[in-house]
C-alpha cells in the first residue's frame, strides 16, 4: 500500500484542516497516513523569524482568518475560532502526540485541533491536554510524564530536523516515498494521486 | 451578471495559471472578469522586502517550481520553463496591458505568460512585447507608444493603489462585488462560486 508522511504543526491553521480529512481520503485513494508532528518555530527562526509569517505579514494574516472561516464552512466544520493568541504554543501537544502509540495519535491529533481552532482553548496549557487525553480514554498521568522524557523530547527535536532536511518550510506537507513534496491543505488530493501513481 | 475583477501581476507564476484558465470557467460560472494588472514590488517594498518571497526563503522558492511544473502538467499547459531570472520586470507588459482596450487585455496578457513561462523569453525586453503585439495584429508602435504616456503610468500607479488599499499581498487575487477576497489559482473556483451567490 502507498505510504504519505502527514507532516503537522498543532499551531498551524491549515494543518487542522488537512487533519480533519486526510484520514477519510486516504482511505478511499487506498493510501497509509503516517502522522508526523513537528515545530515550525525553528524553521521559520533559521529563517530570520521570531514569529508566524501571518504574523509578520498583516494583510496577509487578516486574510488567512477570513480563509479559514469560509474553508470550515465549506468543510463542514464547526465555526472557525481565532485563537485569543497566534500561534499558541504547540510543544506540549506534540511531544504528547509522539508519547502516544501510532494508533492513538491520530485521534489525539484532532481532538486537540478541535480544541484550539473550534472551542478556543490553550492547547499550550497542560490542563487542557489532560482533558483530552482523559475523554479519549487514555490516563493523562502516564502519557504526559513520558511526554516529558528526554526519548520524545529527542523524538520531536529528529521529527522537526527531518523536516528542515526535506526541505519543509510549511504546514501541513506531504511527504510520499519517492521524496515528492506537497505543501498545504490545498494539495493533499493532488499528494494522495500522486502517491497511487 | 456577477463581477469578479482578476488581479494579476505579469511577473507571478501562480497569475500565469490563473490565466490561462479563468475565462474558460467564468463562462460556465456565467460571471464577468475585468482584467486588474498591478505591480506588486510596491507592496512587497512596503513589506520591508526588495525582492519576491521566493527568493527570499529559498525552500519555498524550490517547492515552488516544482509545484508550477507539476500543476501546468496537469492542466494540460506546456512544460513549464523557470525564468533565467525571477523576476523578470513586468513593468512594461502591465502599461502595455493597460494601453489596450479591456477587450485586447486578456489575449495579450495570456501571450504574454506563454512568452515568459513556456517560451522563456524575457518579457522586460521591449522587443519580446512588440513581437506579442504584432502576432495579436495590433500596431507595436501605437500601443508601446501609449504605454509610455503619463495616462498610462497613473493608471497602472492607480490599480497597485488599489490593490494595496483593498489589502492584495500576492497575485492572483480575486475580488467581488462585495468585497469578498480570494487569494491564489488554487481559489479560482471558490471565487467564482461566491460570485454567484
Amino acid at each position: 500500500m502507498p505510504k504519505l508522511d502527514f507532516w503537522y504543526e498543532f499551531a498551524s491553521t491549515y494543518s487542522y484542516l488537512a487533519a480533519m480529512r486526510i484520514e477519510a481520503l486516504a482511505k478511499q485513494a487506498g493510501v497509509t497516513v503516517e502522522w508526523r508532528p513537528f515545530l515550525l518555530g525553528p524553521i521559520f527562526k533559521a529563517q530570520g523569524w521570531d514569529t508566524s509569517p501571518f504574523n509578520l505579514q498583516i494583510a496577509k494574516g487578516k486574510y488567512m482568518w477570513r480563509d479559514l472561516t469560509r474553508l470550515c464552512e465549506e468543510q463542514g466544520l464547526p465555526k472557525f475560532h481565532v485563537p485569543a493568541k497566534f500561534p499558541l504554543s504547540s510543544l506540549g501537544a506534540a511531544r504528547a502526540a509522539l508519547a502516544l502509540s501510532d494508533e492513538a495519535r491520530p485521534a489525539f491529533s484532532r481532538a486537540v485541533y478541535m480544541a484550539e481552532f473550534s472551542d478556543g482553548l490553550d492547547i499550550g496549557d497542560a490542563f487542557v491536554l489532560e482533558a483530552i487525553l482523559q475523554k479519549l480514554g487514555h490516563d493523562p498521568r502516564v502519557v504526559l510524564v513520558k511526554a516529558g522524557t528526554q526519548e520524545i523530547k529527542d523524538k520531536l527535536r529528529a521529527n522537526t530536523e527531518e523536516a528542515q532536511r526535506l526541505g519543509i518550510f510549511g504546514a501541513p506537507t506531504f511527504v510520499l516515498s519517492d521524496g515528492e513534496m506537497f505543501w498545504g491543505n490545498d494539495r493533499l488530493e493532488q499528494a494522495l494521486a500522486w502517491a497511487k501513481k
